[in-house]
């Protein structure tokens, strides 16, 4: 990263020969003037503030990544879609967050044309500048060098020679910017001169805020699922208030909508394992080196995305710690010191915490996040069957989360050698697929641990059924499981559509929202208050018999406003209460799920509801397990492998279980998909992993052993896998 | 801390001449003789093996700290009284886990004479070495450098030289240590071979270890509430399952039987907030320096201890991440965003979390732990009114959460200027006592913020009362309010008895534990199933309505060790059953708060038992609460002030309220205090705090303003205080 002082030593060498001027942190043009105002030293008599955008255009995903960096006067306006014709882009769309920070390693706020000494020798050969002509005269170009609270003044030569010195920087262009003026100026989000005060918004926020503010017509959402399905989710997550995007990059903000939907799955899962007899603890999130690497197979698979503490204040930590990306090497040191008998047996226990993987991959909310909530059981048992009883038992448990709160299908079975967790014996998980784009997702995973980790950390009993001088030692039989919000991802991509989200009863916050309509301005204002009292009767017989309900009494938005607001939120059920309904002691009711409407007679109101709950819960499931169950090909020969996958469907196929056939699939399947035109820029062609091996095996035609051959190899198949490009 | 190569060429000037040789990770002497067989260059022809152990002798106070290193032959056995004796201590304890990190940089497993370089020049002056004469005339001495994959070979001479060598270590004595053997050998752990496979144990583990394993006698609690509180403490949370030490210093498990308080607590107060308005919520736990910095005074609390995340996997980060202490700076940003308009408001969230401030003193389990569990509620409101009435009604559930879940009084009041949260307006408190110890203790806070986060953060909306031309920006009224694990330990230290921990009914995850007894050997197989039918039946009935119960039918444990053993756990009520009650249709019952018996009528037990536990609950808090009373004593004059405080009270008195007058009671209460001799050791004679000026306030005499002067200053009080020595 470009330091202060390596950056005006170059900037020395280059013509220019005074200190940055400091101030209080900006926050717009506005500002900054009235900031560099208050200098008393070093300010020259006439100088010219700037802005710096940066953007990434949309470009067909065969051409390399090619950031636009645009340097011009802070009052030039220019028409950004021009800019883009100029440049030859199709769509001129500010980087997001992601970009400033991974390519150009700065923040909103502190981009200025400087950061191009950050970005990487890969990188810097595609990246255009432009500089706003207006500039290239000038004297003293304000510019902030690294943050809002610094300005530095340079002439326009010592700019040019600055990005003329910039390593492998290619192209590079003056333009007329002000020429390029037009109907459609850049958004005035993203200039230069914003400090982060507010968090830093990514693309889509910025996209959001923009239009939320523009008026009721764009709060919905305006991506297509079936086209643009990653803008798509983007906006559905943001724009239903489930989560917001968060100034540390890969960490996203869990708002209300989605956490209740935790909760529920958290009182779910908490009934279903207190009855197992698990019972809760918490263990902390630091873990230190040396336990963290007891195991090594398990830490080989954590330790490149290990987050390490290594200061408390201003003091270097002795020994850094590392935060758990989950927690065996954490716990298992104390199963060794808590059982000492066999009469210590079964111990299970289970915490709900946020764990830490740093990956580098692309974040995606929810899916992929560098700190995510879960809950990880932990149990120990004297065998091996009861251990596996309890890894299926728990695997029930989560296809249950996902059937009957999330109504997502999934299927159960057991990973392969290669994709099973690390350390571990056997996992088991349930997987779920998501239509839109034919990717499978796993849903959650249950491992028998086996006695790796007990050998490891000495986790023993005397065998009980020993003599008295003659008492083995026996390493304990162990198992992990966990589930994590990963599971509301899931659930929004199934079941939301272009509208925005569609929540299942069971988990809705808000189960039915009550809007008054039908009134116009021939109305009485007693007909009004009758309106009112009969929502706010509604809403309270409805809570009276346990159903979630709301009134949207909002005086100053229409009813339709207020259903498109509720439609993106996905709320299950409207009811719509006007002066008509209620001379007909009705109400109206409005799907979120089909849009069904119905007519609810008052006196039935409580019963109705309750059923209309249960079904649209019901055929939510219905509907999405069609969708998984006409997408899960059965493949019986190589050929149609590839074509089944580009065709957005997983394969079930005969399989001989080698790891190096899983490995020739994926080869196979990343080579042969990249010939393929028609995949959307997000979706990487990926070659495919084996999901699963169902615990529910297809019969027709079976596995005749010794007979069947994989698909792939032609070696012995021995059971049925799924196989599918996934998250 | 010494490092590899700097310890080696240390030694290599003072005659060591080889390199230390490398072998597998041992954890006893068995294990190095067999390790060091193994290694096949560099070994002497003889050796003798070694252990060094670390002790701390408990001290008057008045003494500085004095840690004793013993370097011993590891076949010496001798006894540590008579060691300690001879260096004029008490009592030799070993050395804690903190003593071993804070003070030798070191951990279990690793421990060796050359630790003593990590000594600070502070504390070198005080510790005595002692090295046993059965070494300085051997050849070679093996020590495990750092630690116990490694071992060098150093002569007696180069062991003494290198000793010598240390700056500033005064106490060097060379003893035979074997004269010293007798009837109480030195444990066997501490010792220097024991690798941190399982967990560095603490002094406290250790010593609970070692007498569970030696039989049902020592499974209680030995030290005395009343004379040895801090033993008694960490006894009581150890040997309750209730938490345990782990291997990173300050941080430490909470298990199920404490969990389960803390899901009561979550249960009562999620249903508490709801009704409010409140909703769940989960932000990131990193927190970018600028986003943290935002508001100085706020930062300036907690910047000391914060912990910096600054590397992944092998990465260093670009820039360095906070662990939140707290969420004011993480949140707020996105106030600024979410609010727009005065419909925005109230916003009202809360999230359970852990949060980690590293202190650099004494960690305490529940009551100071680096990471602790807690929620954090933050909402935004258009005016004070409704702010500081959220602020007072979050206080109200507090104080229910400990008056009626834990049985534990409090005062209701605000902090003084002084003692309020940094960068709030007022910080109201619920805060409790222990009386064993005299002092005081901050339960849980709710703070009105005012519009100072606001303001740092832009936090506005227009105001609705504004005309269309003329809409002012109004700042937000924020409160935040927390209550942490920390409640656990309130309620072990008020209710627990020499027995072990009590708990209240409402909280206890067993509530009955029901015991079978009175079956000698004259009693048939029949007489012995009937009992254990009994229990069954009693469990069921008990469940059925409600109530937690468990039978102990363990067959290996008499009745008077079952006792024991659920008494030390803190159960409210033991049911026992034995032929004879089963004649008499009856059970008995014996109260874990007072050990008062009685007979239950079986035909009437869940009602009895129904009434029993609320009666529990109830008289466990009228008995704390006349304790509280009790010592909460008005002082008019200073003279009276620190004689009340060492006769372990609170005072009431009129203060006059400036913060100068503060800082001078607690010079004067310290000082004042050095004189008194009575003290336990680890309750240093700190000075008295104001705890709060109680909502409540005493009427008898009233204050009268311009009239009442304060007890100290004889300024004109303005109210009465609660001032006492605290946690």
């Amino acid at each position: 990263m470009v330091e202060l002082d390596a950056l005006i030593s170059k900037l020395s060498t280059l013509g220019f020969n005074k200190v940055p001027v400091e101030h209080s942190a900006v926050e717009n043009v506005e500002e900054w003037k009235k900031a560099l105002g208050t200098v008393s030293n070093g300010l020259p008599e006439n100088y010219v503030l700037t802005k710096t955008l940066i953007y990434k255009p949309k470009q067909p995903k065969s051409e390399p990544f090619a950031p636009v960096v645009i340097v011009a006067k802070d009052d030039t306006v220019f028409n950004s879609k021009a800019l883009g014709t100029l440049l030859k882009f199709k769509d001129m769309r500010f980087a997001s967050e992601d970009v400033l920070k991974d390519t150009f390693q700065t923040v909103k706020g502190s981009v200025s044309p400087f950061v191009l000494g950050n970005v990487s020798s890969e990188i810097i050969g595609n990246v255009r500048v432009v500089i706003d002509k207006a500039l290239v005269n000038e004297n003293n170009i304000a510019f902030h060098p690294l943050d809002s609270l610094r300005t530095v003044f340079i002439s326009g030569p010592t700019l040019k020679a600055y990005i003329a010195s910039i390593d492998g920087l290619e192209h590079v262009t003056e333009l007329d910017l002000a020429s390029l003026a037009g109907a459609a100026p850049a958004p005035a989000a993203g200039g230069s001169t914003k400090v982060a005060k507010k968090p830093a918004a990514t693309e889509a926020t910025v996209a959001a805020k923009t239009e939320e503010s523009a008026g009721s017509s764009k709060l919905g959402i305006e991506a297509s699922k079936e086209t643009d399905f990653s803008k798509w989710y983007q906006q559905v997550v943001v724009r239903s208030d489930m989560l917001d995007y968060y100034d540390v990059s890969g960490c996203y903000i869990v708002r209300p909508t989605a956490y209740f939907v935790w909760q529920q799955i958290q009182e779910f899962f908490d009934a279903g394992i207190r009855a197992l007899g698990v019972r809760n603890c918490y263990f902390p999130m630091f873990v230190s080196q040396r336990a963290l690497e007891q195991e090594k197979d398990h830490i080989e698979g954590f330790a490149p995305e290990v987050a390490w503490v290594t200061k408390a204040g201003t003091t270097d930590l002795a020994v850094p710690l590392a935060i758990r990306p989950t927690s065996e090497t954490v716990m298992y040191p104390y199963f060794a010191k808590w059982i000492r008998s066999h009469r210590d047996l079964p111990l299970k226990i289970n915490q709900w915490c946020s764990v830490v993987r740093w990956e580098f991959k692309n974040p995606q909310p929810f899916l992929r996040t560098r700190e995510f909530l879960w809950q990880e059981g932990h149990c120990a048992y004297m065998t091996k069957d009861e251990a596996y009883t309890e890894v299926l038992d728990i695997l029930t448990l989560y296809r249950r989360i996902y059937e009957e709160l999330l109504a997502v299908p999934v299927i159960e079975g057991v990973k392969s050698e290669k994709e099973k967790f690390a350390g571990g014996v056997a996992t088991t998980t349930v997987e779920s697929f998501i239509p839109a784009t034919g990717r499978g997702i796993q849903g959650g995973t249950s491992h028998y641990l086996g006695q790796n980790f007990s050998k490891m950390f000495d986790v023993v009993v005397e065998d009980p059924e020993g003599t008295s001088t003659d008492r083995p030692k026996i390493h304990v039989h162990q198992t992990s499981w966990g589930l994590s919000t990963r599971t509301i991802g899931v659930m929004v991509m199934i079941h939301g559509d272009d509208k925005g989200l569609v929540l299942p009863p069971r988990v809705a916050e808000t189960q039915v929202i009550i809007v008054p309509c039908g009134l116009t301005s021939k109305h009485t204002d007693e007909d009004r208050r009758r309106v009112t009292d009969a929502c706010l009767t509604v809403e309270a017989r409805l809570k009276k018999v346990g159903i979630r309900a709301d009134s949207d009494l909002r005086d100053n938005y229409t009813p339709g406003f207020k259903y498109s607001h509720w439609e993106v939120r996905g709320v299950p059920l409207r009811l719509e209460i006007g002066p008509k309904d209620l001379e007909k002691q009705s109400v109206l009711s409005v799907r979120r799920d089909n849009f069904a409407k119905a007519s609810v007679a008052l006196d039935k109101l409580e019963s109705t509801l309750e059923i209309l709950l249960h079904t649209i819960q019901d055929d939510m499931l219905i509907r999405a397990r069609k969708a998984f169950d006409e997408r899960v090909k059965l493949v019986l020969k190589w050929d149609d492998f590839v074509p089944t996958l580009n065709s957005k469907c997983l394969t079930m196929i005969p399989w001989c279980e080698r790891e190096e056939c899983e490995d020739q699939i994926k080869a196979r399947s990343t080579r042969d998909a990249i010939n393929d035109e028609a995949e959307d820029e997000k979706e990487p062609s990926m070659g495919a992993k084996s999901l699963c091996l169902p615990h529910n095996q297809p019969q027709d035609p079976p596995i005749i052993p010794g007979q069947t051959k994989c698909v792939q190899c032609g070696h012995n198949a021995k059971r049925y896998a799924l196989f599918g490009r996934s998250y």
